[in-house]
This record gives C-alpha cells, sequence and structure tokens, in this order.
C-alpha cells in the first residue's frame, strides 16, 4: 500500500497543478478577453469608470438607473479626437475656400478670402474672429443639407493630419474609443455634446464613434425649407445660430436635444464645465470626468493648469482644475491613464 | 382488398379533412395572434402601412431600409390624440392661471389674467391672439425645467376632458397607438414632431405613447443655465422661441433634432404639409399618411376638406387634400379606417 501511496499522492499533486495551471491560463485569457478598457492602466480614472458601470448597472445596486434612463455625454474636440494646433473644423472651412472663390470669383478680391487664398499660414493664423466668422458663415451655411453632407465627406476623405499624416478621423483617441463601446456594452446611449458644429460631426460620428446622428449635439444653425424648381422640399443652411453649444450652452443643448440630464459626462476644457456641473449635480452616482493634456510626446501638452503651457484651443485652467478636485470629478491624465492614444499605434 | 381500401380511403380524407381544419383553425389563431393593426378595418391605409412595413424590413427586398435609418415621425395634436375642441396644453395653460395668479396677485387685475380669472369660458374664447400668447409666456416660462415637468405631471393626473370625462392621456387613438408599437417592433425608432410644447409633451410621451423624451420633438424655447442659492446648477425655462414646430418647422426641427429624413410620417392638418412633403422627397418607400377627422359620432368631424365643418383647431383645407391624392399620400377615414377610437371603448 505504501509503495502505491506515494505515486498516487505525486500524480494528484501533478494533476492539481496542472488544472491549477489551466485554471490560471483560463482566468487569465477570460480576464484578458473581458477588460473592456486594455488601452488604460489601472489606475484611479479606470476604477472610476468600473466602479460607475457597475453600480448603475446592477440589478438590486442602490444606485442602478433603468436602461432607458442612461444617457452619457462625451465632448468631441480634445475629448474625443485630437484639436490641436487648430480644430479640424476650422481646417475644413479654410481648406474650402478656393472651391468658394472658384465659385464666386467676386470674393478673390474681398478680405478675409483674399488673405486665406495666399496660403501664408501666418498672415492666416492672423486674422481677427469677425474674419474667421466671415469664414465659417461662407463655408459652413447657404448650401442644402445635402450639399453641405457631400462637401464634408469629400474633404474627410482626403484631408490628412500635417503631423500624423493621418486623415482626422484616424486622430480618435482609442481609450475613450472603448469608454464609448464599454458604455453602450451596457445599456448607455452615448451622446456627443460638442461646441464643433452638429451638422459637421454628423457627416462622420456614426462611422467614427458609433454614435448616430440623432445622438450628436452641437453647435447648431437653422436651416429653411424651400422647393427646389421640380417642385422637391429641401433644407438650406442658414447663417442663424440656434444653439450655441459650448459652456452653458452645453446642459441647455442636453436639455433641448436630449431632455434628460447625463448620468456620466467626459470633457477636457473649461467649454464643458457646466455640463460636467449639471451632470454631477443630479442624484445617485454621476460620473464626471475631465481629459489633462500632458503628454507633449505622444500628443499635445496644454492647460494652463498644472504649470502647462496656456492654450486658446481646449484652454483647461487651474481654477477648472481646483473645481474638478472639489466636486470629485476625476482627471484623465494622457499620460499616465492611457497606455496607448491611437489604434493605429501597435 | 377492396373492401378495405373505401374505409382507408374514407380515413384518409376524414384525417385529410381533420387536418385541414386544424391547419386552417390554426393559421386563423396565429393570423389572428400576429394582426398588429387589430383595430383598423382592412381597406387600403391599413394596406399600406403593412405593405410599407414589409417593403422595407424584409432582407433582400429593393426598398430595405438598415435598422439605424428607420426613422417614422408622429403629429400629435389631431393624430396621436384628440386635439378639439382646443388643444389639451392650452387648457393646461387656462387651469395654470390661478396658481400664477396666487403666487403674483398683483396679475388678478391685470388682462388677460383678469378675465381667464372670471372662469367665462365664452369671453375666455374670444380673448384675441396676443393675450393668449401673454398666458402661454407666464405659464410655460420662468420657472425649471423640474418645476415644469412637476406642474404638468400635477395637472395630468387631476384635469379631465369634459366630453368624455377621463384624463386627457386617456384620449389617444388606439389604431394609432397600434401603428407606433408596429413600427417599433420592426426597427423603427418612432419620433412625436408636434407643434406643441417639447417640454410639454416630454412629460407623458414615454408613459403614454412608449416615445421617450429624446424622441419628442417640439415647440421648444430656450433654458438658461444658473446656479441656486446652495450652488447648484439648474435651468430656467426662457421665453425665446429656438423653434417653431409646425408647417415648415416641422422638416426643419426634423433636421435639428433628428438629422434623419422619416421614411413614414403622419399628420392630420395643413400643419404637417411640409414634414409630409419632405418625407415622401425621399428615395425608396416613403409612407406619408394623413388623418381626416370625418366621425362627429365617435369623436369630432372638421376640415373644412371634403365639405367638412372648417376648424382652426387642426384645419384640413381641401387643397391639402387635392395635394395627398396627387402625391400619393394616404388619407385615413377615422370613420371608415377605424373599427374603434379608443382604448376604453370595448
Amino acid at each position: 500500500m505504501k509503495s502505491e501511496r506515494v505515486p498516487l499522492a505525486q500524480s494528484s499533486i501533478a494533476a492539481a497543478f496542472v488544472l491549477g495551471g489551466l485554471v490560471l491560463l483560463v482566468s487569465l485569457a477570460a480576464h484578458a478577453q473581458t477588460d473592456p478598457l486594455p488601452s488604460w492602466n489601472d489606475g484611479a480614472a479606470k476604477k472610476a469608470i468600473a466602479t460607475f458601470v457597475q453600480q448603475t448597472t446592477t440589478q438590486g445596486s442602490p444606485q442602478f438607473v433603468p436602461p432607458a434612463e442612461r444617457v452619457a455625454t462625451f465632448d468631441q474636440d480634445g475629448t474625443l479626437w485630437v484639436e490641436h494646433p487648430i480644430y479640424s473644423q476650422v481646417v475644413y472651412c479654410l481648406d474650402r475656400v478656393p472651391a468658394l472663390v472658384k465659385a464666386k470669383p467676386e470674393l478673390a478680391s474681398v478680405e478675409p478670402f483674399k488673405t486665406v487664398m495666399t496660403g501664408n499660414r501666418e498672415a492666416i493664423a492672423k486674422l481677427p474672429m469677425k474674419d474667421l466668422e466671415k469664414i465659417l458663415a461662407a463655408t459652413l451655411t447657404g448650401m442644402s443639407v445635402e450639399e453641405f453632407r457631400s462637401e464634408v465627406a469629400t474633404w474627410l476623405a482626403e484631408a490628412k493630419d500635417p503631423r500624423w499624416k493621418r486623415p482626422y478621423t484616424d486622430l480618435t483617441y482609442q481609450p475613450m474609443q472603448e469608454v464609448l463601446k464599454y458604455l453602450r456594452d451596457n445599456g448607455y446611449k452615448t451622446y456627443i455634446v460638442t461646441g464643433g458644429g452638429q451638422d459637421f460631426v454628423r457627416v462622420y460620428a456614426e462611422a467614427t464613434y458609433g454614435v448616430p446622428p440623432e445622438q450628436v449635439v452641437g453647435t447648431a444653425g437653422g436651416t429653411k425649407f424651400g422647393y427646389a424648381k421640380d417642385g422637391k422640399p429641401f433644407l438650406t443652411k442658414e447663417p442663424k445660430l440656434l444653439l450655441n453649444d459650448d459652456k452653458a450652452g452645453k446642459p441647455e443643448g442636453i436639455h433641448l436635444m436630449i431632455g434628460r440630464r447625463p448620468y456620466a459626462a467626459f470633457g477636457n476644457s473649461n467649454g464643458d464645465r457646466e455640463m460636467l456641473e449639471y451632470t454631477k449635480a443630479g442624484d445617485g452616482a454621476r460620473l464626471a470626468m475631465i481629459l489633462l493634456h500632458d503628454d507633449a510626446k505622444r500628443e499635445y501638452a496644454y492647460g494652463p493648469a498644472k504649470g502647462l503651457p496656456n492654450s486658446k484651443v481646449g484652454t483647461f485652467t487651474q481654477s477648472l482644475y481646483d473645481e474638478a478636485m472639489r466636486q470629485g470629478w476625476i482627471v484623465i491624465s494622457m499620460k499616465d491613464d492611457w497606455k496607448r492614444i491611437f489604434a493605429f499605434e501597435q
């Protein structure tokens, strides 16, 4: 009996070891498969997202939110994709000027179109806001909504960001794409709430972020209903501002277009302050997150919060940072919290 | 052999008869169970709805519409619920005047509030539009969005339509409820697109029609973001019109709030003309339906199309009727197409 026992015990131990190893491997594989945020480093930011989802979607949790009420809002420029050195939509408007001048040659000798046509970047960058507004109005209004959609789609297919030499729609942040998907997989409706043009963002939001046109809230102008010569009705984009979807305009736009207070909101600048305040002021578990661009090497670094360089595009002041700390918003450090920035980095 | 054949043949026939009967019964039962529009009489209107759904949702159909693009829009007053003798929202505003005067006693001696406080229906009905607008502004703006929601909810729970002695939310048309559900069951997003107040309709649309707040497009005023004394942010309803969601404002509102052209649209008056034109002008199968109130006995009869009595509320002119015929819109006759009007009729 003794001589048999030892091998048996040994083989049991061996079997247990093999099984244990298998269990460990299977469990690791399951974990790797199911980590919904693989581009996030472990830390407070990643944990806050996971905790929020668990609290609000677990039946019986005191913070449970019924599926119909699960709304999450995301700023776009600087939160979902690159906004430096300048918003992509402004590049679009400047790029459209030659076609505009071709269609209306009288503009060639009129400012600010004359300066834009020189291609002198330094001179263009110095154009006063009033001139920039003229360019926006001329390139974003006056055409049918279908013409506009087609012009934007053509530009998106051809234009490339000068630093990464890639289409602008490649410059979305992979960690935020994971958050969008993770929230949708848990019954959240994900909305974009952007200071950018609603019609502009709608052209690519579905393909780029999985966000359909009806879930894009942005700065919106009026349209005018009319009839073509053949009697077909169409809508023309008018130079009449209906919603300036920035700062206080963000919660106002959320009320207008969604009619529910978000449970989670994501931003990156002082333009998102009121949206984050409004979100966090609701009952139950509310998640407010704000992205700090502190990674000059992999993307850009700007604030001026935390001593980062000042920036007119995507300003994130120290007072906003202090409010975030006070109100329990989670600051995401691009440098520390994100394993990678873009999907194309491997 | 012969003596056996006859009974065999007979029993086969009998078996076939029984089986056939069973098949027939099962098929009738299945039909009864699955008729998605049981309150509709068989006819062109019912058939048009079924054909549209089949064409746009059958994989491989030349008119197939991908689920994400399935949008159907419904006018509310007179299309989904009773609008006569006057829009329910106007009744709400008049009913709110006593509470308003109680809060601001100085209004008691000021017109038009003075007249409303007399309760003299005839005098109230004669108030000019300018006075009615004063009452709407005073009862629909100036409070927080939460206060407004709560005031409307309280009224809805208490107020009763004088003819049917039932809450207004009982006065929805059962056949249209079936269309809403039938379209949703086939992957359509159903939107309300109403000249009524967006915030007003949102209070009950989810419980009453299964239409969530973010799918209610209506006449919308601006809100103003601000802070309470305790620092909590809130939105105040402002007397500033952003969207007059009637006539040309309906396709304009659809573009603003949805960003997609509907595949199906339902209306009942000249206020819906542009929405129906815009819908029908799209490619592929598009369904435009317009309800004619020609049932004085079970509901109301008004036009003046088809020689029906004229009406300021829900005007349906002969020229609109002629356009419907010309453009291939389907006119629904309340009298002929609907087996019953309300769910509470049995």
